[in-house]
């Protein structure tokens, strides 16, 4: 009688979030526990969001509603900020301020999707929500594969994945799970797959940049900001990692002003966002961006984490990517099977989450937004283990 | 190329948003304008709030992400203050976190349809946006009538209404737009239809009630708590009129633990508003939640408020209806054409809302959530419009 697939989506929560659920128990029953399942920040929110919102909160009607697409203010600071520091030329009408990158992505997929056959691809390995959210907005997803252990995607595969129904590609960089970058080469073969299908097709294949983690960049490495690649990209972003604001869920989506279909696009989000029914954006943590200073939270511990994480893990056997960024790191299970190094794993008080539903099968991903403490702690009874591998 | 159905609610604002849209304009040319549109609280947010506010920024992982639910201590601080005061039985695993009022509607709408043949019914006057939720999620919108100045349902109407694909009835307690407080023999007599239709289709009928406006009652007058009533109702609640913090986004779905189907429709919200993009309340809203004082905004000024334009209008020679609660006040156009009155009333620099997509043509909207100035100073411009009238 109710809506089978929501029932499911309320009945299965993600492996993720089931992980963390169980975590959360445990720590309750004071039972030891290292945490790895969730892209919480560890680190601090920086001291002037604090103090913006205390000042905020002092003001005359803080708690208004705003404009749907956010204060005048706080979308001119977004852009402002945008075109000094990607040397981009967005205008403030390009700004639509949201309830976090969640909520830009639902907006840009729903959008988009004119059709029950209208598709919308994505590069693994990828963050599993966005299966969630394509399928919500009424299209159909499909996942691309990749090759080697770097996660380089599988460009043929997807110049024969985008057909005259492809909307859109994802591209999440860095990468949830994997903290790949993608490189300038990368990125310039992607966009000549999607040139050559859009002109073979004669249709316009957005690509859909999602960058939470666009300020996690390990050792002063410069992100490519792909708008410098490819005009027909939206970008969705959120202040979740880069100010450890995870659960205030505030963010934006970007517009190009080159665009193809500007104003319609615009239109559509606003629209799509209004029938899902968000309101506006968090009016409090408008303030805040309004009175934005460009001082991030202070990322250095997740390159420690990965570093210590890596060296130790290999030491102990086991083969990791090595993430440039965001805060994952990948493991390969010894035999393949992810599920049951996550199953084992657990055994030894350690949650980390197996890959089969970010499109890589074989992997489990260690969020490394945790304290040195729980990587220090985790070490010996990762070495039990590697033992239980016969590493 | 792009959903046209959300271009469509993108490109038209509903009608108050666009006359709010316009008075800001005026506003900023520092025109004169009695900005009547939206239900924007005036008062100020309690104190305790604010405090709340503070106190909460100096805890440790305050921002962090909470259970998709919300966390436990806010679910049962709810939950405990429902009980004490309506005398329920809600358990915490009854209620749900939401970003206000709308992501609540939205969340359940979404999880009743299964079938594009599918019905949500409300009863006129309604808040136009439950068209938008309603057929955002799928399903067909139907109004019912009301008969009468007092907006009392078309109870005949409503029992035509009811079909086997009829999921829900939507009932907004206090009204917007009319401010009308349903008795409980009002109540009582839809609850019959309800039962009635129920049973001879063999089917359940939930009953939303919507009530953000709960706390504001003039006289302290008892209101009807919906769930009494009848078992299969759903509570939709936004903390946004009753402590001033409609920009904030913070609410809940309350799910009585007698309802039909209990555990299916908790799945189905949470799979809903998962696949709609919300992660989870904003956390920092959820701490004020866990440190609840029951004291809300002083709402005298909205009886203050409603007095004076009631009389004000009603020695001019206007016809309104007298809201009981809520900040709403509907003005009877005299010549049956709400639009036209809308339109000549903005040449005055009034601004009021026609309630034609309210499901109640040939009334405008006041709202009433104003300064008092506002009020007083508007009152010389309603005598010119009423002039307009040959009142």
């Amino acid at each position: 009688m109710l809506n089978e697939k929501m029932l499911f989506l309320g009945k299965n929560r993600s492996e993720i979030r089931e992980l963390f659920e169980y975590g959360n128990t445990l720590k309750k029953r004071g039972e030891r526990v290292f945490d790895f399942t969730l892209g919480n920040p560890s680190v601090k929110t920086p001291k002037w969001v604090t103090n913006a919102l205390i000042e905020g909160l002092n003001e005359e009607n803080i708690h208004a509603y705003t404009s749907a697409q956010g204060s005048l203010k706080a979308r001119q600071t977004v852009k402002n900020l945008l075109n000094k520091s990607k040397k981009t030329q967005f205008s403030s009408e390009g700004i639509i301020l949201t309830c976090g990158a969640a909520a830009s992505l639902c907006g840009v997929f729903k959008a988009l999707t004119s059709s029950c056959k209208d598709e919308i691809i994505v590069l693994s390995p990828y963050f599993p929500e966005y299966k969630v959210f394509i399928e919500g907005a009424g299209a159909i997803f499909k996942a691309v594969g990749f090759t080697g252990d770097n996660f380089e995607p599988d460009y043929g595969e997807l110049e024969s994945a985008i057909t005259k129904n492809t909307k859109a590609v994802v591209i999440n960089n860095p990468n949830n799970p994997s903290g790949k970058l993608f490189t300038c080469q990368e990125i310039e073969r992607l966009v000549d797959v999607l040139k050559k299908k859009q002109k073979e097709l004669s249709t316009t294949v957005y690509l859909v940049s999602d960058e939470p983690y666009r300020e996690i960049v390990f050792g002063n490495e410069a992100l490519p900001f792909i708008p410098d690649f490819y005009e027909d990209t939206i970008v969705c972003y959120s202040y979740s990692k880069s100010l450890s604001l995870p659960g205030e869920r505030i963010g934006y989506i970007a517009i190009p002003d080159k665009i193809t279909a500007f104003n319609d696009l615009y239109a559509g989000f606003l629209g799509s966002l209004r029938s899902y029914g968000y309101v506006c954006a968090p009016s409090l943590f408008q303030y805040m961006i309004e009175n934005f200073k460009e001082e991030y939270s202070d990322f250095s511990i997740y390159e420690r984490n990965k570093a210590a994480l890596l060296s130790g893990l290999t030491k102990l056997g086991f083969k990791c990517n090595n993430p440039r960024g965001a805060f994952y790191l990948m493991v390969k299970a010894p035999d393949g099977d992810g599920k049951k190094m996550s199953e084992l794993a657990k055994r030894q008080g350690i949650l980390i989450v197996p890959t089969d539903t970010f499109g890589a099968s074989g992997w489990v991903r260690i969020a490394t937004c945790v304290s040195e403490q729980t990587v220090s702690g985790s070490m010996p009874y990762f070495e039990r283990l590697a033992k239980d591998y016969n590493l």
